[in-house]
């Protein structure tokens, strides 16, 4: 290539090229450090494996990939390393002994970085783990990491439908473009694998657990079959959201559906013996199904008289000659006004701990209502000894502000994971449930439901990166700390300066409290009604008790809060002692979880000093307040982050700042008519009304 | 920037660059021959323009972008030339008398390029002329180019919901963010913006035609008026669709809604005026309304006994004080099973004639019908002389194969365009009629529905751009030929290797009569369901006869087609004697017209020599089979076309070559049970069953 043509090359990609925030945490940028850069160079000299496999070519092709991008040059894959040092060597090798079987090890032997691994797709962590070192600045002169993921099963649900939208999703559509499948393979689809097996992330479930029965006909099967190709060499393995009466939907070529779907049936557990082997003759290693049965609407066994074990053991027995597994959501809840939906998935499931084949994990959402900002722990965890239990995590931004709040989620997954649920004593934390050492589970399972969508940064807004990667590190890791992830990612993904770094992963750290204190402080919960966009706390007509938002708040003219103690549902008696005494108590509850359990009056005084009411508008404003300084500290950073990606998030600060003033005004002028007292100083009463508020909600109710 | 630097940039920009399509036609790549390079540069040494103005940068921004792209080299733009020679002068005079109000003239003077225009506009038009002209690697020794539009507004119309899904589009999510607006403003909207004004579009209506009643409220005026801000410096006004009974559902701050939405009433009509002025202090230079009424189950001034025209000439009185123009559909047709649809526009429209207030323009789609693959002109053209008729055409391909077909629609655009009315004597095309010079309307308006979303590329298929591309040209210029236009898009977007230029212009040229043959040929039309992606000729159940396929076909045990002679509908008699007397009688209607006019017997014999049961089947063999000849010829293209995009395109060839054989085969199997003969030789039965292909719709019909 002549000289000018480099230029002109040069010019072009600067015309091009923005900060789009396609690359995500991979940004492999030029170092600007020389001597760092010239110290990672000596070690780089070569690449080496001591094998050969589509997992291992994944590894070298980043590696050689990042290397360019990170050093400058090219850096040969040779087929053997011989004698030569200076250079990266992968081996896969049995005798790594500190590690399990998708564990790595990194260190220097003879002037060579070494990556030993059990498995191919351990040297493959490893290989990102090594490039995440360089990108995040670390020495490597006496390089030593070793690192095995906690849990077996780290893995993605996509809600997303075969007509191309995402339930919950707001980064656009979905990435699987279904239509144009199998013959056109959108280079995306590999990208999203790099992401994923960057982080640790070896499973994705590609459609929504509101299943369409479409994905199990032939005709999807080979698109699933070819995304699925895509994803293999990088250590992903798919998963299918089963719709459980499809025995009745689709019938098979031959019989144009069956007429139950009940899981006793011999045809029923025929036909998924037969379409279980049919998925593995266009997946031969599928990695198993996911299910809603019986829950907010979908079919399941007990539209027959049988119980959820039933309905997973007959999937279970299916997947038999198979590696797969089935997972079964736990996320169950009655239409009953008079029950408390807290206590729904525990009453239902807990009986039948022991029952389920040890093919099947029950997959329990963090909290036991639906992804609040806050929740305290689903009290299933710990309670189901010899049920292997997954973790249910929810990504996209559901209840956490769409893609125009900034919410870093960390926080939030770390607050559950280390809550302890005193099932074996002081120390039983969830994670400890989560990755079966409290109980010696087989199987052990991370999911998150993914933030991701067509959008050209992924997911919607740019710092919501940073909870997908959040996920992927904790679903390896989980004792890492939300601050140590922060650093990293802000490190990969937006600029080195350090800082820049210290006040981004700042106000990551407390991007989750802010948004709670203006959105649903203190235990507050769901004050949404079918426009999850709008706060409307007063919203008391439904369908169902369960979906009014006045049914989780119950503000009255003497206090507000869910009793959930003795003398209200007694939710708190599925918790063990230790945990219960002190969230029972008032006056012990932390003032995070207080309005969760008890019905507390308007004019207690609480441990701040301030009376509730003076504290919930202290929360409200002070959240919304806040996100002023964030807007200010998001502009002190300007000149260490790419353009492009400072403008977009900055506008979409500026628009939680409107929201968050949204929320704040709906809850105080609402709340105000039940606690009838004036907002305390030094907040302003809002410049509208209730009625004025109120109104806002209708522009979304319009088509 | 230090050489090392560069080589990092460089590298990166390899590693991370491939054509994604983004770019469109806007590809400003290196210009490979060098004098030809050398050539331009001594004629682009700087830029100066003669006044200033937002429209004015962005022809320099864009020529200073375009010629650092294709030359390699900094352009500066100075405020004066002084005595300057070598570059290129922009001016704003009135001593262009060749030329119309947004006309361009390029020409030499003094050794400097001039582009001359009566406004800021056409100097932004000759910005992109001479940018295209040295794209396509024409000479500009002797350079003078000079075009004027022939149509006033040229528009494209998004049928974009505020959800962020399109109504029919193939391509994502719509490209409005309406959550994030105004405050993130997505630097596509520029790029929008920028590739529009490169065609002289100038007009773009952001939402559905099925309006939602939320664009008129002031929350999302401040969003439009975001996007009008990023427009209005490339020459392009902002239209709404508007949802006629908007004063009922939104009434307004002091009044939660008025009784009624009749035209007549002065309420009403003071709630149009108030809102068109509010709209008129967020968007200043507003484009107009955009109103599909009485249509479709869309509100209207039917509802309350008034017509069309009361209802349009209420908006006219509220738009009266400001420029705008309110834009009213003529797609209308009652569900009567005994009316034929093909002539309700006609029958609703021309009495109206001469009602209209000055600033109504009636907005006709090309054929009676609905955008079917191939129409006859819709009757209505040349039969409203004293009412402005724009054109629609969609460019968006819900009756063209989604984005797995490709169909490229310049002939189809053409064809209606140069289509002979006969209403004032031989000549008067439908392009006349349109363009104002048949009846001298004061408004021209040509407007296409556009097939733009969320998707990287912009179009779902990457080829589709071309129609974006044929539109804007053709919305300018309709006496261009769909060759000159498509040999302009593949130099521009894909490749300037002569050989490869050809052949893909040849494809493209074809590609419309292929997709026709297999699909709807010899004047077929609408053999879908609900569904629009699958085949389904045999459906006749549905609320509304007009939405069965049986409805147009007619097939039964004699023959097929619709009898739209005086023996059948008489829809013929809407048009001229000389049209009229052509194709009424089946020995010279056009044979792609055939069965559009007439109910012709299975074994008539027809001008080709074959029976009208053989040439179907040949037809939708021969269509089928022309598929496997575009894979053939786009695989004799690799080496000249960017490998990602080749894969794209090619890896949706494969797709459309299946669906071919679909359609295909739905149809020869489904007619065959009427016409009850063998497929002629040397075609092969195909391979399934008449209910086999059936089956294959259920897939999508399941949620």
């Amino acid at each position: 290539m002549n000289r000018l043509l480099i230029c002109f090359l040069l010019v072009v990609a600067q015309l091009t090229y923005a900060d789009d925030g396609y690359r995500l945490w991979l940004k492999y940028d030029p170092i600007a450090n020389t001597s760092q850069r010239d110290a990672y160079s000596r070690s780089a000299q070569f690449i080496a494996a001591n094998k050969t496999s589509p997992i291992i070519k994944s590894a070298t092709d980043e590696l050689q990939m990042g290397l360019q991008g990170l050093l400058g040059k090219s850096v040969p894959v040779l087929t053997g390393a011989g004698n030569r040092t200076g250079g990266i060597l992968l081996e896969v090798t049995a005798n790594t002994p500190e590690i399990n079987e998708e564990g790595y090890r990194i260190a220097k032997r003879q002037n060579n970085i070494v990556i030993s691994a059990k498995t191919d797709a351990g040297v493959l962590y490893g290989a990102f783990a090594l490039l995440r070192h360089l990108q995040t600045g670390q020495p490597i002169e006496q390089l030593t990491l070793a690192s095995s993921p906690k849990v077996k099963l780290r893995m993605l649900n996509h809600w997303d439908n075969p007509n191309g939208t995402i339930e919950r999703g707001y980064a656009g559509g979905s990435l699987w473009k279904w239509y144009e499948l199998p013959e056109t393979i959108d280079p995306r689809y590999k990208d999203y694998a790099r992401a994923n097996a960057s982080l640790g992330i070896n499973g994705t479930v590609v459609n929504n657990v509101n299943a369409s029965p479409r994905l199990l006909t032939g005709e999807y099967l080979q698109k699933v079959a070819a995304l699925a190709d895509v994803f293999r060499p990088y250590g992903i393995k798919v998963y299918l959201s089963v719709y459980f009466a499809a025995p009745k939907t689709l019938g098979d070529r031959t019989r144009p559906g069956l007429k139950t779907s009940d899981p006793l049936d011999p045809q029923v557990r025929q036909w998924w013996a037969d379409k279980t082997k049919e998925i593995h003759q266009y997946i031969p290693d599928f990695g198993g199904f996911l299910v809603k049965a019986n829950s907010e609407g979908e079919p399941g066994p007990q539209d027959y008289g049988r119980t959820h074990a039933d309905g997973a053991n007959m999937l279970a027995e299916a997947m038999k000659p198979y590696n797969g597994v089935v997972i079964w959501r736990a996320f169950v809840y009655k239409a009953d006004p008079k029950a408390d939906r807290f206590k729904a998935a525990y009453e239902e499931f807990t009986p039948l701990d022991g029952q389920f084949d040890p093919k099947v994990i029950v997959q329990v959402k963090n909290g036991p209502i639906d992804f609040q900002p806050r929740e305290p722990f689903s009290p299933l965890f710990g309670n189901m000894p010899k049920t292997p239990l997954g973790i249910e995590f929810q990504l996209t931004q559901e209840y956490l502000g769409f893609a125009t709040h900034l919410v870093y989620e960390a926080p939030l997954f770390k607050e559950c994971l280390d809550a302890d649920t005193y099932v074996k004593g002081k120390g039983s934390t969830v994670a400890k449930v989560v990755d079966g050492s409290l109980h010696g589970y087989t199987h052990t399972l991370m999911a998150g439901v993914a933030n991701t969508g067509s959008d050209r940064n992924w997911t919607g807004h740019p710092m919501a990166q940073s909870n997908w990667y959040a996920f992927g590190r904790l679903a390896w890791d989980h004792t890492l700390t939300s601050e140590v992830i922060a650093d990293e990612w802000v490190k990969m993904t937006l600029t080195r300066e350090p800082t820049a770094v210290k006040r981004i992963t700042n106000l990551l750290l407390k991007s989750r409290d802010i948004y709670v204190d203006y959105n649903t402080p203190m235990g507050l919960s769901r004050p949404w009604a079918g426009v999850h966009f709008a706060p409307e706390p007063w919203q008391s007509k439904s369908p169902r008790p369960d979906w009014t938002a006045v049914y989780y708040h119950r503000a009255d003219s003497i206090g507000i809060g869910f009793d959930r103690t003795a003398s209200g549902s007694n939710a708190l008696a599925q918790y063990q002692p230790e945990v219960r005494q002190q969230w029972a108590n008032p006056e012990t509850c932390p003032l995070p979880y207080l309005l969760w359990f008890h019905h507390v009056p308007w004019t207690k005084k609480l441990s701040t000093g301030r009376s509730l009411w003076d504290e919930l508008c202290t929360r409200f404003y002070t959240g919304a307040d806040s996100v002023r300084w964030m807007q200010q500290e998001w502009t002190q950073v300007k000149p260490a982050i790419d353009p492009v990606f400072h403008a977009d998030v900055a506008g979409r600060l500026a628009t939680q700042q409107r929201e968050a003033i949204w929320w704040r005004d709906a809850w105080v002028l609402y709340l105000q008519e039940y606690a009838r007292q004036p907002i305390p100083a030094p907040f302003k009463k809002p410049d509208r009304t209730l009625e004025d508020v109120k109104q806002l909600v209708n522009i979304y109710l319009m088509r």
